[in-house]
């Protein structure tokens, strides 16, 4: 049970040790290579000026012990037939996983053009951070990568999204020990605990202790090693320690300790799989001791580089005006011996990829890299079944997520290894529970007789980890699996940034032919700003559409659906859709429905129309357009249209609702024609708009629209607390009595004459609040309010 | 160096439990009684449906362990005269939080009107979740608070910064077993590892195991002991588990083990202050596993609740109507047995109130929660020390972020415990680090001969974690201190979550009078979206300023200065303000410098100006403007002017530059008169907007001025990779040749005339991007331009 120093179990053969070492040693020359030459790239003669690149760009540190890993990798899955793919947290050592990706021919079987031979190695070297070029990352360009790793901390939990329902797959990941101190890491420890041996594939974690990470130390580098093991242990690990420092018995050990990682982890399936061992389970781990820019300059103009913070990124910085440090990168790169490793075309020697498994094992081809290869259409229900009756529209009341939840448990039971939904703890809160039904929860820790739906085979992922939720995810789908993410509208923002680096790789990836696209990540967001009940301001802010807004329009879609049927349908549409990012805001509370089921499918595929029913300005052009999106404007939309339909029923008013609201602009595929939108909301009546989250974001969708000025956008304007949902309204102006103020003020010459009308819908806020302040509760005629 | 589950080590006066009982009891008895209670408060006759709350809101499930954590500290602090204040992480218990305030004495203290007798605690129980009341949380609103705990996970980050600089505080800190889950608490643990005992305060963690969250068991409640020991020491920690049952037998166990923690707190304190023993302390930390809903109904409806998730919210939720629960919520609320609580008029009785600590301090009344109180200006050096020499504007280059070191250094060293600056090991990265002159990094883990700038008693805070820069940032602001936050632009959306709830907030608190001003968050944006170099997409977002804009327009602020003379007057200016949130966005590359530190002065006291030495518009309307916002587009502003001065020298130009982004927009206290604007933009003419971030948020600040369909505004489109500076502009057509064209474009009758001119803007662009391909470098004439 305790961490061991791995020692050598049994002699490995040499031969092997050998062949691992000139990969590594080719890597790494690569590597120097790419950051540093425009040319000369076989060093057939002296380095001069010009071979170097003007601007030298990288990460040389961290890039040694990458290549290490990956050559030791890359020999067991070739050794035991291993299915394996691997994922890099310090996605800045690009120079590696293209070096490696290269030395396997997987490089040139994509890119045809960088050839392995000499002049494909000058192209090579020549395009690592060259405008034109390929980023300095992990990026989408290369192959074997799901994983950027520009912002650090997601690694872990992606290397669980791939290794979910992948009963094969071994998903090695690299984790900078700088990356362990960000929370996103630091909370993914706990993911092999949602884990199910029998039914998914492995994580093996490998902390690389390089010691640094840009300028300062790393905290795991420098606390006592025994504390540093009982940290691992306690995340339920059995942590082998590799120190690394001279090649050979590093070569030796890391050989050693990796197997027994590997045997531990088909010692567990096999537990699970033959004797349903599920819970529990002790993973293997690696930690690897290495110097930060291991291999590479020892001194720098009398400073200490390898193993320290100066190896972060270009050790030497002044190689092109500088004689000394011109020799000193030569002598670098003729300690990896290249003559052993290329030959004379400049082709890798057999010697130097006979470690190599076969080409469809290769971690640098892995298939689950590119997950748009493996993906399949989901088998989705029929969305007709779930439909709720509406026989008249605004009478009847249903919960749009509880009826959601009947939808997912059977798209979990069509789909049971390939599709998962992800929540923080709040899929009961969010009333979506129904789908425990398929399967409940995941979970493979002790489990208690008065648990509910705990299940080491569940479907539906839960932990307190917005970060999680959405690293599983992000991983599952990128491996070629589909799914869902659940969350209270308030917290997504918890993972803005993530959001925003899956949104920069799907763009990248749509410009990339060879990467397939995958399934599209669906956020639905419930318990959304205008029903808190047990929570107050600080779950109030629908400001993630906002957020969405900033990323290319090919790759962003935002749904309100305003009733249950509504949301059934954009649901069921998302479900199908590829490389994009789909958000679908749906209440949670009894709620009026409008539409029938044809209604709503109509609704959706024209994404914003005109509702006669509420509408009387039929055939002619109307005094105003009440337009409105999100379930509880839209109710108040509509009693604002009755209300005005009582006092001023000269008033020609059209009602239009918008639930797709990429409609709106016209800078999105999904965009509307200036003419359409002219004819939907006029080109100079007053548009008064009642919008779910900021009016700011109406605004941007629409500001260069005709009559812009005429368009007056209600929605949260950031008051809030613990009150009633009507007085939640009310403090944002957004509810019924203010929307027909809002018709007078704008409607010119309505002003006078409605005076009285508009003194009485004041009157009726001021009723509605001291009801509130009396009987905790709204009035009954607004609670109970319906339609005609 | 085990844990230890503490045990009686000496008797325990039996007295003092019982009064820690009592206290315990009544605020149990006043939280029941907020949940559920408008009417008979003291239960002085039978429970009827009209006294129970229409609608029941509230978290019942955290609160008995809360309670009981209060009565103990509060008994400690007491005993010992120990300084202490409390955080909550699961913010959602209010009800124990506002109940032991009122039992203090704190609550009516600022709020007279809920006084200490019936009527008094009549008030505060219908007032809780109630229209017009307080909220559901753990509110600015409620006494002894800096943490709301709406969203979870900051507990502990918060806790540290609030110790930090705080010698004789301790700061009792409650994590939820579901909070623990999340990934900023996970970061956490690893705080202390940046605290000096000499000279900060104690953070006393207290993982609260309750067993649940929402609606799930908790990880950590159902891994096995061991490993949950092991996991807390490998943080650095030395657990104490009470496990809480029978109360009598917790009470024993608790007072021991809180003891015991206080006085290894007090050890490892006294050890660095006289023996300066500074590094490696091992803290205690408190383990309470206790029933979650403890003391609460135990089953309801024949299934269990206390001791299970479904007493999370409100066990008896049918009370109102169903006679049952209306019984089980009278006998729940008698077995406090409240007569021996309150006397006959309310108010509790002397035994209750005993081991209450004296008034000031009362953790319900610590002066650090509301650290207005505290607070005392920064001693800010004259910042004309460090101005740059401009003799020509546009002429020479310097580097802001560089200079701004200085100046910070010159902070740190003037108010040697009062500032802080906190990054995410950033600091040299965005070439911040002549601020290290003044003391270095914080850092009490384990340092070598090679290390630079770690010093225990450093004022800089770096870890890999923005979560905790902010978590600690807001902390110590909050308790009445000053700092500054540098992130690189990119990634400083991590931490979007956390911002929106301190600025909910700053709003909330600005309408409590008793709540003093705070000193104002501040974010030094670097590394910005215009220069990555070594990166690439993925460090490309200038989005955080569209999320802040979000926000109250009172608490917001949005810097861009155009160079590094602006930069230091505007971060001068930012370290002086209260109650708002700061974001100053500066470049770390050499760029040019365009105004004297006078000019620089009376530039930011404007916000917006003309430049007027780069216009040529003198005393007339321009025909067109060229207004920029940020340094690169200040640049091409400027380059473009030049090319159109020397190509279509009858073209009157007027060029005007931003610095304080909210006097754009009429809606913000800062924001310009429509007068104004149209005198500065004019109403007619076309605007060509160089502007540093995404081209809406310059729309949405000015969609309702005059002439906004001239407005014209490039930006950053989302397109980029690892390439040369120019290249990102022109990627983005953001650059000089781009914005002529763009001069062209809009204005009328230029096209045809000036189309020669369009087309060699168009070769220029084509010139340069060549240029790249082939040198990897901008070509000089863009590089080393200057203006004049
Ligand atoms: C979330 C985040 N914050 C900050 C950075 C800036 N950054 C780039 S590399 C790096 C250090 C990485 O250290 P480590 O994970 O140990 O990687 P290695 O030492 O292997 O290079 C930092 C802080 C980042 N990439 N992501
Ligand atoms: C970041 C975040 N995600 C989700 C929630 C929703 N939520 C509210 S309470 C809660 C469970 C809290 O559990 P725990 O921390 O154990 O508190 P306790 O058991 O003491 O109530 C959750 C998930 C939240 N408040 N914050
Ligand atoms: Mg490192
Ligand atoms: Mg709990």
């Amino acid at each position: 049970m305790t961490a061991t120093e791995a020692r050598p179990r049994q002699a490995l053969d040499p031969a092997d040790l050998d062949r691992i070492d000139r990969y590594w040693r080719a890597a790494n020359y690569l590597s120097v290579g790419q950051i540093f030459l425009v040319d000369n790239p076989l060093l057939r003669e002296p380095l001069r000026p010009e071979h170097i690149k003007p601007r030298l760009l990288g990460h040389w540190g961290t890039v040694p012990g990458l290549n290490f890993l990956y050559a030791h990798l890359s020999h067991q899955a070739n050794k035991r037939g291993t299915e394996m793919m691997w994922i890099v947290g310090p996605g800045h050592g690009g120079p590696a996983t293209v070096a490696t990706a290269w030395l396997d021919g997987t490089y040139t079987d994509i890119y045809p053009d960088v050839t392995q031979d000499a002049e494909g190695m000058r192209k090579l070297f020549r395009q690592f951070s060259f405008p034109g070029g390929v980023p300095s990352h992990n990026a989408p360009e290369v192959p074997g990568s799901i994983h950027e790793g520009g912002e650090l901390g997601y690694s872990l939990a992606h290397a669980h999204g791939a290794a979910f329902d992948n009963p094969g797959l071994v998903v090695a990941t690299v984790i900078g020990d700088g990356e362990a101190e960000t929370g996103p890491l630091a909370a993914s420890w706990q993911s092999h605990r949602f884990s199910n041996p029998a039914r998914d594939g492995a994580v093996l974690p490998i902390l690389h202790l390089n010691g640094y990470k840009i300028a300062n130390p790393s905290l795991l580098a420098r606390i006592p090693e025994q504390e540093l093991l009982s940290l691992l242990e306690g995340n339920g690990y059995r942590p082998h320690v590799v120190s690394a420092d001279d090649p050979e018995t590093a070569h030796a050990r890391m050989a050693d300790a990796l197997g027994s990682a590997l045997d531990e982890i088909a010692d567990i399936q096999h537990n699970a799989r033959e004797s349903g061992r599920v819970s529990g389970a002790r993973w293997p781990m690696l930690v690897l001791r290495s110097p930060k820019g291991w291999t590479g300059p020892h001194e720098v103009g009398g400073l200490p580089v390898e193993g320290t913070w100066r190896s972060h990124q270009i050790p030497l910085a002044a190689v092109r005006d500088d004689p000394e440090q011109m020799r000193a990168l030569e002598s670098w790169m003729h300690s990896y011996r290249p003559g052993e490793l290329f030959d004379s075309s400049g082709a890798p020697l057999p010697e130097v990829c006979a470690p190599l498994p076969a080409p469809e094992r290769r971690l640098s081809a892995s298939p689950h890299a590119n997950g748009g290869l493996l993906l399949k259409d989901l088998r989705l229900p029929d969305i007709r079944q779930y439909a709720v009756q509406v026989p008249e529209p605004g009478t009847e009341h249903h919960q749009a997520t509880r009826v959601l939840g009947g939808y997912i448990r059977d798209v979990i039971r069509a789909n049971p290894r390939t599709f998962r939904m992800m929540g923080p703890d709040e899929t009961t809160s969010n009333k979506l529970d129904t789908a425990f039904e398929a399967g409940g929860r995941a979970w493979a820790a002790e489990r208690l007789p008065t648990d509910e739906y705990l299940d080491p085979d569940g479907r539906v992922m839960e932990v307190l980890s917005e970060h999680l939720c959405q690293g599983w995810l992000e991983g599952y789908l990128l491996t070629g699996r589909h799914g869902l993410f659940n969350s209270y509208e308030a917290f997504v923002h918890i993972v803005d940034s993530m959001f925003n680096q899956h949104a920069k790789w799907l763009k990248v990836t749509r410009d990339l032919p060879w990467r397939r696209p995958i399934s599209s990540l669906n956020y639905l967001l419930s318990s959304h700003v205008w029903q808190q009940d047990h929570n107050g301001f600080t779950h109030q802010d629908p400001g993630f559409l906002n957020h969405v807004l900033n990323k290319v329009p090919e790759i962003i879609r935002m749904y309100l659906p305003p009733d249950t049927n509504s949301a059934l349908v954009t649901t069921d549409q998302c479900l199908r859709m590829r490389d994009t990012i789909n958000v679908v805001v749906a209440g949670k509370h009894p709620a009026l429905s409008f539409l029938s089921m044809d209604r709503a499918q109509a609704h959706l595929a024209r994404g914003a129309g005109i509702w006669e029913w509420a509408s009387t300005d039929d055939g002619a052009e109307p005094d105003v357009v009440l337009a409105c999106a999100g379930d509880a404007p839209t109710r108040e939309t509509l009693a604002a249209a009755a209300l005005v339909r009582e006092h001023l029923p000269e008033l020609r008013v059209r009602v239009v609702n918008v639930v797709d609201l990429m409609r709106l602009t016209a800078a999105h595929p999904h965009g509307m024609s200036d003419r359409q939108f002219d004819a939907l909301f006029t080109a100079h009546k007053p548009v008064i708009f009642a919008f779910h989250g900021y009016p700011s974001l109406i605004h941007r969708l629409t500001y260069r629209r005709n009559g812009h000025e005429n368009l007056h956008v209600r929605g949260y304007k950031e008051e809030g607390t613990t009150t009633t949902p009507f007085d939640m309204l009310m403090l944002n102006d957004l509810d019924r009595f203010h929307l027909v103020m809002d018709v007078i003020d704008h409607l010119p010459g309505l002003g006078v004459r409605a005076a009285h009308l508009r003194q009485r819908m004041q009157d009726e806020r001021m009723r509605c609040r001291a009801h509130t302040r009396v009987y905790g509760e709204d009035p009954p005629d607004i609670r109970d309010w319906t339609w005609g």
